[in-house]
């Protein structure tokens, strides 16, 4: 895969769709600007699928799930065996993914690209192993560069396998037991904040455990020195296997002008990722929810997305992002259905 | 209409289902408490219905229409003439109401309490009309006691009439040219906060027209004398027959025992009267969306009510609660829906 290229074949968004796109919005019977995040979501599909009228009613939420080397250090609350085990319930059903994304229409797609189980398998489970976790990234790399290229290109591959397949609205979900440490390991790199202020409690460390995520993240700088000049070492180094494909379903979705609609702080780390590798990319990303993950805020503020929803959601899974996929939807309709002022017979000149 | 017995009606919340509900959430395949406000929801409507796995799946925006006298202070943007023509608007479909009810699955419903056009009239609209408009509150009461009884009365009729028929979730919408200004002095009544701070342009006051709003509601404070502990008298001295109607429907709602969703600042508004001539009310609310107009967040806040949604919008009719239609009913679906732990098979004990 050859990086440089594949950033290259990543388009602007369509400005002239875009205008077409505002000027249809403000003559719709509404004061101008005034269904606000809707219409920004208007112009920004608008700008993406080069349509003035965009559709997204094929949704679909990818669950890449991987294990971490890292929870040796006791960063999680819960047990690595509980990757495999959720991985099965997406599978059947039964998690709160497949709830939210049934409400909103959308299909679940599940991608083992890491999970620490040999004997996982299921005829629905995409299957594309990288290798059993990441090793402990407090002791060397989480990862070979080989790895998270290749991690990287499963995502790439899923995305654009999809939407030739007629998916037009993507959402990065994950699972993998210990991946906010990771994620805020990212974080840290590409900001100045301490780690006291972006690592968290994940899905419900108590305070000690947030005191050992903390070293173990300093640990895994210290000894990886991660050049944030060069987004595939960082991923490599301090990130781990689902990361790197969620940046690549992102990267993906942006080469096939698809829009790609975030959950959490861990879509958050990888969209960072991301967009280090093609900044054009941060065009195509719709942040859903903002999580009660700390370094959730500063992840979208260091990108620059602004999140829609307020939910003090700490799932992941993408259920955030499912829960958007309606009002996003919604956002097209308003475009599709809304009667004009001149239809309306509505003068707002007195 | 009896107000004493219309509160003593008014049951408070069944905590033996709440606890019943938080129990069964407890043992879904989640960390406790990750799906925070879904969560909350369930719980609260668990609460308000009585039953542990509660339905929301017929809904419907209630849009009450009513002007206002105060507009001859010029303090809105566009002219009285557009209140009718957006509630034909509405009874054709074409209004934003209209599409973000329809991608809801929910119904609209258009209650004339007081348009300015003794013309008005269309099958599908609901023709209550207490009077043409209110007075204009800067030379004296907008209109009688015995108006703004009748006008909340119409509204808790109208709540009744449609959950007795079904409906088992409602939402406040509402269209009125100039209705910011009764919102904001409503709010001005019930709150120590500079005018300032609480009175915005609605849907596209410049500055002046801003300033000329202040002074009006100032005017209207000071001739009326609104005595902040009979909640019926600052809905006639300084409300609007709309706003007296929504404030029906949030108690018939109650009443019923079925969840209110508000939109924005003229819901709020008409929140605050109903939780000021019944406090339990505020259970039976569910806050939707944060608008633009800077006094949306202290009239959500002096209630006590916390929105999930911030799409920057100011448009009304009951656009920001329709949105959060789907996210009330995607967390009833959480509930009956997701696997328990044991269905799943996942253990999080170590």
């Amino acid at each position: 895969m050859n990086i440089d290229n594949l950033v290259k074949n990543i388009k602007p968004l369509d400005r002239s769709a875009m205008e077409k796109a505002e000027d249809r919005l403000n003559n719709l019977v509404k004061p101008q600007g005034s269904l606000g995040v809707l219409e920004d979501l208007v112009i920004q599909l608008a700008g993406i699928t080069g349509d003035t009228i965009p559709r997204v009613e094929n949704k679909m939420v990818v669950v890449m799930a991987g294990d971490h080397g890292v929870v040796e250090e006791g960063v999680s609350a819960a047990p690595q065996s509980v990757t495999p085990q959720m991985v099965y319930n997406f599978l059947h059903g039964g998690a709160g993914i497949n709830v939210l994304a049934r409400c909103a229409g959308a299909k679940v797609k599940v991608v083992d690209v890491g999970v620490a189980d040999e004997t996982l398998v299921h005829q629905n489970l995409i299957s594309r192993k990288v290798r059993l976790a990441t090793a402990n990234m407090t002791k060397g790399p989480a990862m070979s560069r080989e790895e998270a290229l290749q991690a990287l290109k499963i995502g790439i591959e899923i995305a654009e396998g999809e939407i030739d397949q007629g998916i037009n609205l993507l959402a990065t979900g994950e699972m993998g037991i210990g991946n906010t440490t990771p994620s805020s390991a990212i974080l840290a790199v590409y900001s100045h904040a301490d780690l006291s202020t972006i690592v968290g409690p994940g899905v419900g460390l108590n305070d000690a455990g947030v005191q050992r995520k903390i070293k173990a993240i300093k640990t895994a700088l210290i000894v990886n020195q991660p050049d944030a000049t060069d987004p595939i070492e960082v991923l490599a180094k301090v990130g781990g296997l689902e990361l790197a494909a969620m940046a690549g379903l992102i990267l993906g979705s942006a080469l096939r002008q698809v829009p790609v609609v975030l959950d959490g702080f861990i879509s958050g780390a990888a969209a960072l990722i991301a967009c280090k590798i093609a900044p054009q990319v941060k065009d195509y990303i719709i942040a859903s929810h903002l999580s009660e993950e700390p370094g959730h805020k500063l992840v979208l503020d260091t990108i620059g997305l602004e999140p829609m929803l307020r939910m003090r959601m700490r799932l992941g899974e993408g259920t955030g992002a499912a829960l958007a996929f309606n009002i996003i939807e919604a956002a097209t309709r308003i475009m599709s259905e809304m009667a004009t002022f001149e239809e309306a017979g509505v003068i707002m000149e007195e």
